[in-house]
């Protein structure tokens, strides 16, 4: 793989006035804008959405790009949807395009207007990138669904609630902490880990038996854009060149409650992992920064485990060594993370990449990392059930 | 582009008892059992679908695939949506990842549960395909879409809709007579344009006027599958082989009530069918035939067009002079099109390409036409805003 990032947009996260349309117009025109390049040059887009269907009463969101700009129109623009991956399902199929020499220059876009529906509204809607006979149908929710991971980890490794309280606080209070630097993030707040445990449980009550609402990301509406082309013309055209150096996508049984996979660790989220480190030619030694899927605390503590941070059971250690601080040595989510940069849910995959690229050329939104060349992307769909890991590597 | 076809499934059409689970666990069964690799080969997993969010709230079915055989577990599965083109677009996908390198085969499916809802529902979830807020919104279902390509063409070529009827009429004849032939068919039936213009108005009501109930395709559960290879790759280890020549793939403005796009043809469409020629290096007097989107018989009647069988406003002559049925020059829709063979959304890109396989093949599902050689498909998503003409040939 050898694909370059040569334009980038990201909208403000939150509750937002703009429609999906408003979202996908901004995002379209923002990285193309970005990128130099005129809308005649785009070979095709790809349109991450998880169910702007649901959310919106619009599937067929692909066609919607030819309102982007009139020197769109004709070209070829699909929708991808992987869940909450569906932003990295548009970036693979735009690399496997670009690869093919079908096109010069792709427009990846990934979009998702949630607050258009109520509480109820959307954890339904998430619900069903469930499995759903057997969970959705079940009143199974998506906190639900990572609780089992928490309690299947507490389990596994014998540990107590109090310690997996506390290190999930450490999560939500490094999180929130660090999106007070990032101008686009939901939810900034300065607050620690004692404040979280200390907290009334009216204040911060259980969603889903040991979950608490600080350590469920937000429901939030935006976009992120992406103009990618190979990386050999990226590096004749630009000063400055991130590369997607390797991507590595895998897939779980749909549902986690029927046993068929476990429940304390993401098994396929390492292989993907380990798969685009070996194609990259990396180690976790290698990463300067990371950007993981903390849809909840849970899910950011196994990334620890799967990146190799530390060995499974000891991602805590990640934590209390400092290590993925702002100033440790592999810090994870400078931006806020899910948990507070917010988490529109198709969009996600392609704000992770427009973080990495811009946290790579020095243009961070929010915390920049001193000198960084190489960071990691870990973006999963359902309950960690479809999993995409990517690195990016500054070349130029 | 040189993809060819090595396996192929297509299930029986109609109100079937599977679920979309069933649906698609068999089709990927059955594609990779006709192509003689077992699952360990496949590299990836592309699966089209339209709306099971909407139709049986199930989205993120990419991941459902590795309940289809334990060899596809961790291999990377993704869902594609662009309406009722959902299936060419999984396709196309698959095409490019086998052209990239990246993967030596693909397994294609398009699967769509629809009788699941109540025909109001259906109407809905289908009318979320269309720009919303200006046409579903409004109550513009896709009949009345439709109908206003219908009423634009009537207009714009100023004929009476005695001619227009006329001329449906002689569309939905052929295809549901076609269809007799096709024992995966949903709505078989042996009948004359006359005895549909004869009917009394409650046996064929005005749906959206001008078109009425014989001009509508059917609301259908199905799913269709394919394993897809290198044209070389198929070449060395196939001895009949069924080449993807070409795919033209265009996107218009979404809207057609914007008046943005012409409502007597298919502009993107002829574009997409053009380019499509152009890549296979052939014109529309080297088709042996064609299976086209007859979501409503006045698409059919434009496809004519667009395919350049004959110029704008002389489409009926491809009726007239029998060029489009079974013994014509280049029989349209010989499996009964969607109009009788049945249209689930999703399905119906990867029903095309294997019924196009299997008439290059020899063994048609239904009429057989003598020694085809080559072969075209054209699927569109919503009011034909997103199109897709694909070439088939016979290779081997």
């Amino acid at each position: 793989m050898s694909i370059s990032v040569i334009g980038t947009y990201h909208s403000k996260f939150g509750a937002l006035e703009d429609t999906i349309y408003d979202l996908i117009l901004n995002a379209g025109r923002g990285a193309m804008k970005d990128s130099g390049l005129e809308a005649d040059a785009i070979g095709a887009v790809f349109l991450g959405n998880f169910s702007a269907g649901q959310f919106v009463n619009q599937e067929h969101l692909g066609a919607m790009v030819v309102d982007i700009d009139p020197g769109l129109r004709f070209k070829p623009s699909t929708r991808l949807e992987n869940a909450c991956a569906s932003g990295s399902a548009a970036i693979e199929m735009a690399s496997y395009a670009l690869e093919a020499g079908e096109i010069d220059y792709a427009l990846v876009i990934g979009a998702e207007k949630m607050t258009s529906l109520d509480t109820r509204g959307v954890t339904h809607a998430l619900a069903t990138a469930s499995y759903w006979p057997d969970e959705g149908a079940n009143g199974m929710t998506f906190p639900g669904l990572f609780a089992e991971f928490a309690k299947g980890y507490m389990k596994h490794y014998d540990y107590s609630l109090e310690m997996m309280r506390n290190t999930f606080a450490q999560i939500s209070a490094k999180n929130h902490t660090n999106a007070v630097e990032n101008p686009l993030a939901h939810m900034p707040m300065s607050i620690t880990a004692e404040k979280i445990l200390g907290k009334e449980d009216r204040k911060n009550p259980i969603i889903a038996d040991p979950l608490r609402l600080f350590d469920c990301s937000l429901v939030s509406d935006g976009a992120a854009a992406l103009v990618l082309t190979k990386t050999e013309n990226a590096l004749k055209i630009k000063d400055d060149v991130v590369e997607i150096s390797a991507m590595g996508h895998t897939t779980d049984y749909l549902s986690l409650v029927s046993g068929k996979r476990a429940d304390y660790e993401l098994t396929a989220g390492k292989l993907a992992i380990q798969k685009a480190y070996a194609k990259a030619g990396i180690t976790v030694d290698d990463l300067d920064f990371a950007e993981v899927h903390d849809c909840f605390t849970i899910n950011e503590l196994l990334a620890y485990e799967a990146m190799g941070i530390k060995e499974g059971g000891m991602g805590h250690l990640a934590l209390e060594e400092g290590i993925v601080f702002r100033d440790g040595k592999l810090p994870v989510n400078l931006s806020g993370g899910l948990k507070a940069k917010g988490h529109p849910v198709g969009t996600t995959g392609v704000s992770m990449a427009v973080l990495a690229t811009r946290q790579l050329l020095g243009k961070a939104v929010g915390i920049q990392k001193k000198d960084a060349e190489t960071g990691l992307t870990f973006n999963v769909g359902g309950s960690s059930a479809s999993c995409y890991a990517s690195v990016y590597k500054r070349i130029k």
